[in-house]
């Protein structure tokens, strides 16, 4: 198979480098080990010195390499291999969301727009096409009838809903246009999908630990939580996710595919393929929120359980949110057999969705603006996280867990001994920094010695630093106070 | 009090063209009347002969007045006064909504989007200002932090809020940028204070005829509607509102205070008030829904329930989907003590709204434009429903019943007769024009021979020849055939 980042710079020193990056993150260079020295470097690659060494100055830069007095360039060393978490394993029982008033302050002061970009799961703006999607914008002015400013079809915008289409059949998932209805954002996607599948009562399947925005959601629509049982790398548990669906109180399950909001876990083609057909064995729908499938880090993009379902019964929910713009609120579901009855939601509850926007986004789809900017969003997702493993190594207490994200943006760490990610919160708040405590992850009583950090940040000194804090906090609770003076 | 179409124009003829038409309007001229020769006219307003001339041609070409030979001009005659319906008298029966296939399949044919503006109950888009839109809208890119790629706020832009509050204070309404929250479009606001105050199974009681709009949503909420008795000029019946809100089921209220849809009513401000007095009493909280305030005929803007709320029992929704942008989704919702409920909704269905396209109609309200923009809408609109009027007189059967509307889009029709609008739907259809079956309206098996018209589009003669179809397929609804023939 070809590498991904072969053609990712036209500068020659950027893919020497990237090819070395990818080298280190296969682990096929490990810490400790040397690196080619520049002249075997030059050798191999048919390169200069200079270019050479622009490839170790740009590795080194990264926090990937370093170079040692009168011996060369060695892969750091200090990045401990922190154990991933076990599977998690919640009580088998539904409980009805929103009771717990600690869990609704931390909500609020987590604050949207807020100043702790640690604790949330977008990717900072700076890592974000303004520019070229404000160019687009201006474009579509121009080429959308009525310049968006009269009502659109209540399906959405026809172009981007063929993009989506387009971008779905490349990963073997056979849809047209017709299937797709867009939304504002992958939130409202979901929402309409739970409103079309369950009622008032019923009790939903997810993962566990789930992304808090679904269980606020499944609370804001009356609905129980079962919590499954999930792999760190593989997802749910299909046994607990067979169990879940032999019940008769249980009226639909929502999984989190691909890159799982906390823990990164991406399904196995495999168990994509199990659960659609237990979804159709047991005729309970299958609402699939795979709003992180494009920010991969492997070779490809990974398949949507949607890609298996012949019947209809898989509910497929993405979004740009996680890749070009939070705020324009664009997103989109192909609902399967479902989709006169979120067409009608859609209908009955906000008429039709801005075309404006969603023009802007099917424009940036349909040429190859996309592509490129996922590209370059990858790569600095995955340096980031090559850096935030390091540091974590390096400034968190022996014990810790870590989860081994292959996309997205978020990271999983389960803390040793007692400690409590809830009180650890406010001490973070006071050091100016944050995190998403685990509680917040589950309606049970756990994941307190967890916390979800993200790391779709623009690296820099003053990250770094924040980690440190974090991890001192971590080590030492009871000097808060200190490391707040300190800053 | 000023003439508020005093300071329309820069033109002195169509300075004086709008005298005139008002004192048309007004009755002070009424059909047949003649009207003062060109020699009067120059004397009595110190203008050139040309002028008056060219305003005699102005109000012509708006089929406002004749030339007749050899005598001079005339109001045009054949405007009879069509009488205004009785108010209404639901069943006080509470109905679940969605059960008549008939109606679900009237709505589908509808169609958002469609090629029969005569049904929908928005402005065409030759009445928008798109180009002065698209302007604000590429300012906005450069004025909004981040160009509104990433997250607003929950509570939603807050240029727009302030915005939103200030033109609120101008109608004694006393609201600040922090009661506000920004939806997407009246529907969403509308949507979230339903959740917030009502569940599943719960009574709404709304107007009747209501905008079927407001009913579908009770419909997808699981909400039963209580309909009251409704007068077509002041609006809800004040003892049937008391009733209701005295009746343990009845959850809320839902009143369209100002130009409702369809009827056209708009409370006096002696019943705002007692709404008001009513829903503290009892205790039931009062939703409205403002959305065509603007498009006042009158002096000046009507006054709002919320203007009259010292408690916070109001829960105030507006948009500029009337007025300026259906298509950009925005609203607004001020929910009075129920704010914290509605913030969460919004969070939890959908994080946040778009802030550019509110950004970008913020700054068009904090400037002049919208004035302006409004001052010619209601002009447009004033005039087509005076052609209206008397078209309708022209081609509709004697015992046509016609709403008196002082604001908005909608005419509401009571026709003659065993007239059934549903089948007369079908046939106009087949004549390529259209209207809103005033069955849609009801919950209950009522207004069959009702039916509401748009008049926000532009006057030619297509529209008035839908109009003459129309008349003559309620006239003679057996001969439907040979009217699509001879289109």
């Amino acid at each position: 198979m070809k590498n991904p980042l072969e053609k990712r710079s036209v500068f020659v020193y950027l893919r020497i480098a990237a090819l070395i990056e990818q080298q280190i993150l296969d682990n096929t260079l490990r810490a400790g080990d040397k690196l080619p020295s520049l002249r075997t470097l030059c050798r191999e690659y048919g390169i200069s010195q200079n270019t050479a060494l622009s490839a170790y100055y740009h590795l080194e830069s990264n926090m990937l390499i370093e170079a040692r007095p009168q011996s060369g360039y060695y892969v750091r060393s200090g990045t401990r291999k922190l154990p991933a978490p076990a599977a998690s394993n919640p009580a088998g029982v539904a409980a009805h969301a929103g009771t717990d008033q600690l869990v609704a302050r931390v909500y609020d002061s987590l604050g949207l727009g807020g100043h702790l970009p640690l604790s949330l799961g977008t990717p900072a703006k700076e890592l974000l096409p303004v520019a070229k999607l404000n160019k687009a914008l201006l474009q579509a002015t121009r080429e959308l009838s009525g310049s968006g400013v009269v009502y659109d079809k209540n399906d959405g915008n026809e172009r981007l809903r063929r993009q989506v289409a387009r971008r779905a059949l490349a990963m073997d998932c056979g849809l047209s246009h017709q299937d797709v209805i867009t939304t504002s954002g992958c939130l409202n996607a979901l929402s309409y999908c739970f409103m079309a599948v369950a009622e008032k009562g019923d009790t939903v399947a997810m993962e566990s630990p789930v992304s808090f925005g679904m269980l606020q959601l499944a609370q804001a629509l009356g609905l129980k939580v079962l919590e499954l049982p999930t792999d760190p790398a593989t997802g749910v548990d299909l046994n607990a996710l067979e169990a879940a669906m032999k019940r008769t109180d249980v009226k639909a399950c929502l999984l989190i595919s691909n890159f799982s909001n906390p823990l990164g876990s991406c399904m196995p083609d495999a168990h994509k393929r199990s659960a659609v057909g237990l979804a159709n064995r047991y005729q309970v729908p299958l609402i699939e929120n795979d709003l992180n499938g494009d920010v991969y880090f492997g070779a490809h993009r990974p398949r949507s359980c949607k890609s298996f379902d012949d019947s209809g019964i898989v509910l497929w929910c993405g979004s740009v949110s996680k890749t070009l713009a939070p705020g324009y609120r664009v997103g989109w579901v192909a609902p399967g057999r479902f989709k006169e009855a979120v067409a009608r939601l859609k209908l009955y509850h906000t008429i039709s969705s801005p075309a404006i926007t969603q023009e802007t986004i099917a424009a940036f789809l349909e040429t190859g603006r996309y592509e490129n900017h996922l590209r370059k969003l990858r790569h600095t997702l995955q340096a980031n996280l090559h850096r935030y493993n390091r540091a974590i190594a390096d400034y968190f207490p022996d014990g810790t867990m870590l989860s081994r994200p292959q996309g997205g943006f978020v990271l999983w760490l389960q803390l040793p001994g007692p400690t409590d990610t809830i009180s650890l919160y406010e001490k973070a708040l006071a050091c100016k920094t944050g995190f998403a405590p685990g509680r917040l992850f589950s309606l049970q009583n756990q994941y307190n010695n967890c916390m979800r950090l993200n790391y779709g940040l623009v690296w820099d000194e003053k990250l770094e630093n924040s980690l440190k804090i974090l991890g001192n906090l971590v080590r030492h609770p009871e000097r808060g106070n200190q490391y707040s003076r300190t800053l």
